[in-house]
């Protein structure tokens, strides 16, 4: 049984989260999407929430791969809890990469469990959350950002 | 059976290509390493040599889960013919990631299969073919650099 | 009648602003100077204030080519609203490409118009307004990175 | 007449090029498309055959606003003997940050006229002339890379 | 006597500032360590226990070349105040890169005193303070990333 | 008797080149300039023509602290040979940083002397000696950019 685990706030999920999961899905048998909870942060979105709307985005056929599950504490002791092989991430551009690389490092020093990252599509790598709220925030649609699910969501909460 | 390739030129063999190798192993039933011929450039090591040593640097306890050979071609018919679920690469730092990001984009749209990259530890994340090279062509020793096959048979070419 | 608008913050306004304005300035029939006003942001200027400094630092010869407004909502939804063919924006260096990459993707994908991007003119690619107030705040001097109507505001405000 | 250039190698022209090309156009009255010869370098196709493609590629309703030329010499040269506004460069990431910076102030120090970036579209922005060759190349297909007169051409020489 | 100042948050000091501190030690004939207060910021410890905790991590051999001191304002004027030759800084890769350099450039434009900065040790290149902080909310052991003083002050304040 | 070594091809020695050995002089009791010779590239320049150039270019009153010399082999070594406290770089941008902080790496690993960085001053953290050459190959001028025993000796070769 090959694990892993992808991390990451999910407020909201995006497509580009999507495309990162469903890529990463053949080389696993199960990914446990991970919402990681920051006390310090007020998210959009509560981690019940950003669970419900993972779980509406995800295709029904590959529903039985995926499990969704919210976390506050390491993503290092998370990977171990879960007896993971690999934590996953997505990567869009060298913004994220070195931020990214000390973050696995820890996490590898701290477990023993490397981090696998995947480039985002290129149709979704200039896809961020905090992009996203931004635009909802200013009355702008974003359908072709997020999943089915989310833009419902973030619509109706502008009107 | 789920299978990676991980394509390079191993022109020679590091500390930081075994590093990947040893590290992505247990999230892949088998590996295949595959040395790229690239026939406008002109290597230090033949394929054969290059292949040579790589088999000589993988553990024994490992080489089951390991098949190394090599390529002259796309890396995306490859990942198709080895019917690949990945292709694994190694990342240093933000030279790297750009190009990187290139090619992974092309071979998925070519081959349909996704590149998965790790971070080079920070031991190696230095490391580079042609740095150990130049090293060697001045008289230098790799012994710090380079698996300890690679390493006596580049000394004796200094001599 | 082409026009440009060139939003940003402008808290304050520095010789890096002026430079991109200027050289900008020869392919437009107009550019727009959009302050942009974030309520999450508190600001060491109103908008008030930067519109005055701004039309102060703008030498008179061109005056007649530049607009300064101020604006609350999204670049892409105002670029719309003043029908601009293009919006300008600075770059200084590799920390802010990426980011600006990816509001310009979306800006693109919200409006259809694209992102112009000027490299500041080496003496100013140091220059941001944040440091600008760091070193006021600690009293020092910052006639050499901002126009002289806002040093002028600058330092009377230490006194 | 607001003229801009849009200098470089173009071997071949990609749907990167074409992108860059189309967006920009609004913005100027005429862009001269500037096939750069480079004597120390041995192309894949000649410049007039470089120019025959572009011209092929691109659309008919806005031909009468772009011309194709090649020209051996220095792109600020260029720029002021075509009395251009402006030169056109398309980013991809941060690979291409730097040196197109260098080069910007470079030709802005030599000629006084500044260069404009575009980024590529999400859907071109891994595309690069040399990775299409490399693939050329190799017997694959690059349909989805290129302008359909590069592809057939590309594809003619495999045969 | 050719002395140089090292600032920096040091919140709390981590095996990446002693490497620093350490390989640039020989080079001058004395360092000044300034603890850089940011009344805008809360840190974790006070400025006199980061002194406290700094004085502990350095070996006894090499205190009398070293002088530690906290220090409020900018550092371009400690810098003179110091009559440094030079100020230090730790880099640790791309992100670090354009911020730095752009400080750097501020500080020698207000001083007339260089920046010089050395790469953090392979081992050492991914610790981030704030990496800590977060590691030891969250209950997990930090030896590995500081120095002996700091961890048993860290871990002390968990339980 | 604190010494550094400012290795380089300086083919030609640039404006750059200067500010960087003249920003860095006060640290040290002497800066040998090590022009190092690499067999397989073709220089614009021979190693003793560069030597003349840079003592032409290197002001009276500091010629006593500054040595000029040519060197064939790893930059470790040299560094080794001379004694060096420390080897000494400038840095540009990004596109510098990796290459750069892997080539100190090596070299501290090998020599056990760390690499100081010095960030290019703004009016030249443009300039590289490949633009240079390419700008002299068009028949440019390039006064603005290398010192003028450089410029002389560039613009007799174009006539």
């Amino acid at each position: 049984m090959k694990r892993a685990i992808y991390p990451g706030s999910f407020d909201p999920p995006t497509n580009g989260h999507l495309s990162v999961l469903m890529r990463a899905l053949p080389v696993f048998d199960e990914i446990v999407v991970a919402i990681m909870e920051n006390p310090d942060k007020q998210p959009m979105f509560t981690a019940e929430d950003r669970k419900w709307l993972l779980e509406q985005s995800v295709p029904a056929e590959v529903k039985g791969k995926i499990r969704v599950r919210s976390y506050c504490g390491l993503v290092a002791d998370l990977a171990g809890e879960e007896q993971a092989v690999a934590i996953i991430r997505g990567l869009r551009d060298s913004l994220d990469t070195d931020a990214e690389r000390r973050m696995a490092h820890m996490n590898e020093a701290l477990s023993g469990i490397p981090t696998l990252f995947l480039y985002a599509t290129p149709e979704t790598g200039h896809v961020a959350s905090s992009l996203i709220k931004d635009i909802v925030k200013h009355g702008g649609r974003v359908d072709a950002f997020v999943p089915a699910a989310v833009a419902a969501r973030l619509h109706r909460s502008q009107s």
